[in-house]
Order: structure tokens, then C-alpha cells, then sequence
């Protein structure tokens, strides 16, 4: 079996004795049941991911995986594809918005190179990639996961970087979900009416240059773009870990809806964070079923909306690891 | 002048020149403009109060004000009367939802015991409190926030806990709006659907029973809750002392509603945290002219809601103090 093959094999579903038991703690705490809403689901699906109402501190990081795209040959970028390289070196420096979120909500940031300076083939004319540059990405991405699983991450926000990467996301959502280009192409960071249209045009001639597909990954390697790729693996490897994945916006969706095709249990650990301008979004996450945690009308991408979602999974992790019960703090209860 | 007047005159507008400085800052900084949504308002807001893009660290603090209601006799919650004080033992404890949270997130907790044990009287024959008892709880209010100002909190967050307080909410978002009392009466704790009708009756009730009121403190005083009296206090003297005054669910609302209304421009200090399931928040918010950050289904007050939006002001103010521009990171700007 190939080193992908076995880790999937790994990834298993939530821990269905843990799910029940998070559920009844939490209607014995004091307050009346379910009244914390989405904060309650998620201490579920946590308990459900750690097999343990005992669950650890969140120890959270992102990786923010940055590619260049061949797309951008095509005008479907408000800025030019030098802005990849130059957004990455002020990543490093710390002055990007993912750079002073991450370090004010505590999360650990990791960059990952996946082809800056190196853009995928123009998917207009013929594959972004071969299927093995695909194949090699993931594992690379999987192989990051068991890194930060190694050192007691066990909550992973996905960013990503890359002129271009949103028409390869809008490329992905309608080459794996069916849908017209039109109806996940949006203004990315920045594109006019028209820009929007060209955008559009530009999924269709790919879908039509890249017809025949076979699996998730062949539409990756056809459509996609290498930073894809590794978060498609982060979130294959992290989940099959039992870290919690933590979607970002558009671009972050494709990647996982790749990840639900190779490892479909992996939706079990994904927690989606925000529902971003993108028009697609909403369309990716309904078909991996998720609701998103925030509504915040951001469309940065770099995992941002990701790094804001990670106070609400500490706060749910300590309502149900710390808070008091009726009994045991002599609280009348009203009952169910 | 009274004192109340007296802080009322203190209570100024946004900073106009901060706001503009903020918003051209947000435009030179490395994102697409506009890209962070939600984060870039609040820095601005931040910036208007502060009067200043040299924003200094949030240090938050979230006041629960409990006490006791006369409606409580009209059946009007799912809970006892004696729940109120049960749970203000928990709340110290460090057991309560609210306890957990504000640890959690880094908020200071103040318990402001604002009439526990000693409810006001039934508002169904006559008015909850005398108008100059709402008065020296607004006064108290004050002082606490000044208390809170004078030992450098610059962002308060309005909680709150009593038995029965939803029908005082109802019946002051009802009295002070004009709407009808089943428009803003909800399931509160837990009732069932005979439960909210009964409530809604309380509220028309207690609503006939005072028909003859003048300004919003007799509102108050008539229909309300002596927390009520005290967060509206908070909320006006946090204004005045330049503090984020950030909402928690519908019964602060209510208290915000009659802060709005003794000082207007106080609504510019005001964050909506979140939009919870109670049915009347949302006709509150809009008469402040307020949109909720977060809509996670919750409905157990406390402040609950409200310190889970302050890592989101940590976040605005990080975004306006921290990123690096187009022109300090050396990135190619696409324009406006």
C-alpha cells in the first residue's frame, strides 16, 4: 500500500462513546441546556476527535502553504504574481495580517513553500501539474502534519498564499462539484465586473482543456495549484492524527474538499471557520457539510479567518473540561 | 447638574479625525483593501474612542450585575427564584459558564450584586421600582465604571444574571420601542411555547399597568430590573471614560437601550458581541443601529457572548498597530 493509502486508512471517524458522553456532560453543567449553542458542538466534536472528555489545551498552528499559479497568465489577479514572494518575505518579517493575528491569538505559524517562483503550467492548455507533482505535494503535506503532531499540535488552522489561487479554487470547486465556473468565480482579491467574467472564462476553458478526469486527485493536479495540494495532505495527515483542521475561506475549500474525496472520515475533524465574500464558499462548505463558526466579511485568505476561529475552540474545550455541574455546585436544576 | 447629567454631558462622538487617520491607515497596510471585514470596522471604532492609531493593549473587563425580579411570580422562567443567588455563588466559585470564559479569554470578571435576594416588586400592578431607586442604580453604575476606568480598562463588557430578567428585557425592549410584547418575548431559559405566551401576557400586563410613563429611566423603572439599571449606568459612564462597551445578548440589550436613550452618542462606544435566539435581540439591535460579530446560537447571557468577542478587538487593534504597509514590507501595491 502506498505511504498515502496508509494514512488514510488511519483516518477514523469521531469517537462515538466520547461524542455521547461530552453530550450528557454538558447537560449536567449550570446553565440551561444547549444554551451555549455552536460552542456546545464544538466541545462535542473535539471530545468526539480526542476520545476523552479530558481534553488537552488547544495547541494550535497554521500553516499558510504559498504557490504560484499559471492562471495569472490569464489577467485573473488584481495583483501581479511577484506578490506571492514579496507577501511571503513579509510573512516571515511579521508584518502580514496573518503574521500579527497568529502571534496575537497565540498560534504558531508555520510557512510552507510550495512553489513560489516555481508556478503550476496555465491549466487553460492543457494539466497545472502531473498527477505524481500532485501525488508528491499531499504526501509532503502529510509528512508536515505528523511534524506538528509529532510536537503536541493537535489543532491545525490551513492558510494559504498564492497570486492566482482563486481561480484554481474556483477551478476545483467546479471541476469536483459540478457547478458552472460563473457560480464560483468571484472578485478574489480585487477583480471588477469584468475581471470577475474573465475569471470565469478562464475555469471553463481549464474544465474543457482538462475533460478527462479521474479521481480528486487527478482534478488537483489538472485544475489546482501546489499549495492545494500540501493543505490537501495537511488536512488528510492532521486528521488521521485526530487534530482538529481548520478551514479557512475559498481557497482553503478546495483543498478540502480534495481531502473529503481521498479521506472522506477527514470531514470529521474539519471545523470551518468563517463563510468568506467568495461566492463559491458557501457552495464548497455545503458540500462538505460544515457550517462556518464566523461571518465576518473577510476575503484575505492566508488563514486568517482560520486564526480567529481558534479562541472559540479554547473556549469551547473549557466550558466543557471546566465548568461546574448542578450537583457539584448546588445549583437547582430545571430539568431537560 | 446632576451627577448622571453631568456624565452624560462627558459622553462625546468618535474621534472624527482618529477615524479617518484609521481608515487611510488600513488602506496602506499589506491586504487588499477592505479584505478584513468586520476586523477593519472595530479598528476603526477603536481608533474613534481612543482618539489615537497608537492603540494601547484591550484590558477587558466583563460586569455581571445580578438580582431578582418580581415577575418571577407570574411563572415567567423555566427556573426558581433562587437560582439568581445560586448561581452568583457559582459565578464566584469560578464554576459558571461565565467564570470559565472570562478566565479562559483573558477578561477580568466583576460581580456587581445589584439586588439579589431582593427582587423588585411585580411590575403587572405597578411599576418594578420608584423612579429614583433606577436612578441611584444607573449612579452606581457609573461609579463602577469609573472604578473599572480609573485602573485602566479601556473595554467593558455588560452581563448579567437574574431569574425572570428575559420578561424585563421584553417588556423594556417593548416599552421603549412600542412593539408588540409577543414580538420580543422568546423561549428565555427554557420555556415551552405556552410558557412565552404566558410571558407575553406578563409583559402586556405590566406594560397596561404603567401606561403613564415619561422618559427612558421611568421605563426602566416601571418595567425593568435593577441590573438593567446598573449596566445602562455602566454603559454611559464607560462611554464617557472612552471605554468599548460591548453587548452581550437580549437583556443587556434592553440596558443599552435605555443608555442609548438617556445619552445618545453613547451607541458609539457600543460593540454588538453576538446575535442570540432570543427573537426580540435583533429589533434591539436595530433600534441601536448595531450588527452582532458573532451569531453562535447562544442564549445563556452572563456576558457570555460578549468576552467571546474580545479577542476579535485584541485582533482589530493587532491589524491597526501591528501590519506592515505596502510601502514599509516592499510589496507592489494594485491600488484602490
Amino acid at each position: 500500500m502506498s505511504a498515502l493509502a496508509e494514512t488514510v486508512e488511519r483516518v477514523e471517524p469521531l469517537d462515538a462513546a466520547a461524542v455521547a458522553a461530552a453530550r450528557a456532560e454538558l447537560d449536567r453543567k449550570t446553565k440551561p441546556r444547549g444554551s451555549l449553542g455552536r460552542l456546545e458542538s464544538l466541545a462535542v466534536q473535539l471530545a468526539g476527535l480526542a476520545g476523552t472528555l479530558d481534553l488537552p489545551p488547544i495547541r494550535a498552528a497554521v500553516v499558510v502553504a504559498a504557490a504560484d499559479h499559471g492562471y495569472v497568465a490569464e489577467g485573473v489577479s488584481a495583483y501581479p504574481a511577484a506578490v506571492t514572494g514579496q507577501m511571503v518575505a513579509n510573512i516571515a518579517a511579521g508584518g502580514a495580517a496573518i503574521s500579527v493575528l497568529a502571534r496575537e491569538l497565540e498560534v504558531e505559524l508555520v510557512l510552507a513553500d510550495a512553489g513560489v517562483g516555481a508556478p503550476t503550467a496555465n491549466a487553460t492548455t492543457g494539466p497545472a501539474m502531473p498527477r505524481e507533482a500532485a501525488i508528491q505535494l499531499i504526501q509532503s503535506g502529510i509528512a508536515l502534519a505528523n511534524g506538528l503532531a509529532d510536537r503536541g499540535v493537535n489543532t491545525i488552522v490551513l492558510g494559504e498564499l498564492g497570486i492566482g489561487n482563486t481561480t484554481a479554487a474556483s477551478a476545483v470547486h467546479a471541476g469536483l462539484l459540478g457547478v458552472p465556473p460563473a457560480a464560483v468565480s468571484g472578485a478574489g482579491t480585487g477583480l471588477d465586473a469584468e475581471g470577475v467574467r474573465r475569471k470565469a472564462r478562464t475555469v471553463a476553458r481549464a474544465l474543457a482543456a482538462n475533460a478527462r478526469r479521474g479521481d480528486a486527485v487527478d482534478t488537483l493536479a489538472a485544475l489546482g495549484g501546489r499549495e492545494l495540494g500540501v493543505l490537501s495532505g495537511v488536512a488528510v495527515g492532521g486528521a488521521a492524527r485526530r487534530a482538529v483542521i481548520v478551514l479557512d475561506g475559498f481557497v482553503v475549500c478546495a483543498s478540502a474538499l480534495v481531502a473529503a474525496r481521498i479521506a472522506p472520515t477527514s470531514v470529521d475533524a474539519m471545523v470551518a471557520s468563517h463563510l468568506s465574500t467568495e461566492p463559491g464558499h458557501v457552495i464548497g462548505l455545503r458540500a462538505l457539510g460544515l457550517e462556518p463558526l464566523l461571518a465576518l466579511g473577510l476575503r484575505l485568505g492566508e488563514g486568517t479567518g482560520g486564526v480567529l476561529a481558534v479562541p472559540l475552540l479554547r473556549a469551547a474545550r473549557a466550558v466543557l473540561v471546566e465548568m461546574a455541574t448542578f450537583a457539584s455546585a448546588g445549583v437547582t436544576d430545571a430539568g431537560p
